[in-house]
């Protein structure tokens, strides 16, 4: 499988962070390599990187990247100071993922914790961390994918949109894992993919990933979604998340919301997969998720083809919010949960990011 | 306002039929010109032309260019078995749009009443016939936007899929005729436009068409229709079709049928906007007007860019079918009519194509 983020020592030049370059994706494999938190806040807002777990990953690797910048500190109270410093620069780059958030106050409680520590010792125990985050991040989607995979019947067709596959976490995927998870347990899965329109993420990284798993998919364009759903070729559809509200309400990418109203029309089960660590009890509902707008240049340009008039006016934003009335369940590692009980459990515990 | 189709006369070669290569607009402005029926099978075919009225004007002007041909054919009976020849070839180029049949029955009823006139008659006949046809087209679109244009408030947004605008007819536009007439009437009128993946007829040619006219148009992806939806911002979706069926059924551009069920679920008027001519009597319901279905290379590829992964299985429908129930009303050249209205509407009078 694809891998998304990794590491690579180098003798004397300390640990340098690999990325496979996501925007040029399928027809070319570049990597990417980060030896500076800048340098890592730049390909996430670049979307070098993108999917909210591998957003929350590469978040902590440029965490560990910053205190290896600050190795010739020894002062706890200007470390920590420095290391708020580049906190606030990789929280600055994408403001809809809330796994970005949780990775950097993860992160943070360690470096708080260590600021009295050797400079190298820093440096090793935020690489560890961050290491830790992303083998959490593969072992919460296989169990994602153990659970999920029981929702599905023996033969199934899957319709996806985006990207929530290994690309977008640490590996395996969330809508994927669900769907890898399927085809482990034996079950006979085909996929519809959305190409997922400005970034193409469907029809570049989704339809890459499952035929190089050899999981059949069909690429269709986001506006064909409506027909097959209405010619009876899909039994679920499963999305990943950018942020989960307290009461259900889930940000994903663009062109999530619509399918979701489509699938409920078409009595089609609605599915959204993600960790736990997607779920921000701090919103209560889907209108307090800020959306990011992107660049019009992403809408009227395809590469360097322009396929727009010059100087038309563009709203692009990257996401939308589907309310919890339309999400049939929510597929985390705890378990399946719909949204009326997710808010109730989220009552009853203490999670991972409060 | 920029023409689609036209005819030039050359003083020792006949008439040659120019269109506007509409796979290249808006960055570049190209002509293709047509000296023979084949050529201006290929220009519709290869979507040189596109939209249904367009495809029906030009499919006659494709005839009278026949007939062109043939003026060295003086036998009548030569002539007729010459002229279904080339009626076979350009009914075989797109199968959808209704008008394209109903253009070819309009001008063999001419070819028919003058297989024994003079050669240069005939073609004369075949040219002047193909005008009206075009210019009958200009004349109903004014008529669908006054009788459209009174459906909108004095300030309204309006979405609208695809290109149904002078591009795609003889002049004026349907959906974007009423936008037109209601402009022309003082209204004050915003248009969200979907780019209408694969092939961005939404971006490339009604973004253009009302950038030129100083109509204020937003660009977004097919995908973001929904959200704008959501946030109140649009007050009418008005489309175009390819075909109504007799009971009010509508197979227009793919993306449409979701658009409607959106615009349903959002409390949102879904108007479609054409001509008498494509309504289809013998057409019963949706369920009988067959879909084109085109190369996958339109999704895989951007331009001569590569989106998608070799060899990766592509679904592409160019139209869908949006059921009656969902369409607020049809806008005519006769008026407006509620889908339930049509069929008895359709019982009582004969129509210009039975």
């Amino acid at each position: 499988m694809v891998e998304t983020v990794w590491t690579k020592k180098k003798d004397n030049e300390g640990v340098e962070v690999h990325l496979i370059d996501q925007r040029v994706l399928p027809s070319r494999e570049v990597f990417v390599v980060c030896r500076t938190h800048q340098e890592m806040a730049d390909a996430i807002r670049d979307m070098v990187v993108r999917g909210a777990p591998a957003i929350g990953i590469s978040a902590a690797f440029g965490i560990a990247l910053g205190a290896q910048e600050l190795e010739s500190i020894v002062d706890p109270k200007s470390f920590l100071s420095e290391m708020e410093k580049m906190e606030r620069v990789i929280a600055a780059t994408r403001p809809t993922a809330v796994n970005l958030f949780w990775a950097l106050a993860r992160m943070k409680k360690i470096w708080a914790e260590i600021a009295d520590e050797a400079p190298r010792y820093r440096t090793d125990a935020l690489f560890l961390e961050a290491q830790a985050i992303k083998e959490d991040d593969i072992e919460r989607n296989r169990k994602i994918g153990s659970f999920g995979q029981t929702l599905l019947p023996e033969s199934a067709t899957v319709l996806t949109h985006c990207n929530a596959g290994a690309l977008a976490t640490g590996g395996y995927g969330t809508a994927l894992g669900v769907i890898r998870g399927a085809v482990e347990a034996g079950k006979k899965i085909k996929v519809y993919a959305d190409e997922t329109r400005p970034y193409l993420q469907g029809a570049r990284l989704t339809a890459y990933e499952l035929s190089e798993d050899n999981i059949p998919v069909t690429l269709i364009t986001d506006s064909m979604a409506a027909m097959v759903m209405a010619q009876g070729k899909i039994n679920a559809v499963i999305v990943g998340a950018d942020r989960i509200a307290a009461n259900g309400d889930t940000a994903n990418k663009i062109g999530t919301y619509g399918l979701a109203v489509l699938a409920k029309e078409h009595g089609i089960p609605f599915y959204v997969a993600a960790p736990f660590s997607t779920i921000d009890p701090a919103t209560p509902t889907g209108r307090s998720i800020p959306i990011e707008e992107r660049s019009s240049r992403e809408v009227t340009h395809s590469g360097e083809v322009q396929i727009a008039p010059d100087g038309i006016s563009v709203y692009n934003p990257a996401f939308d919010v589907t309310p919890a009335r339309y999400i049939t369940a929510i597929i985390t590692e705890k378990g399946v949960f719909s949204p009326e009980d997710l808010s109730h459990h989220l009552g009853q515990e203490s999670l991972p990011n409060t």
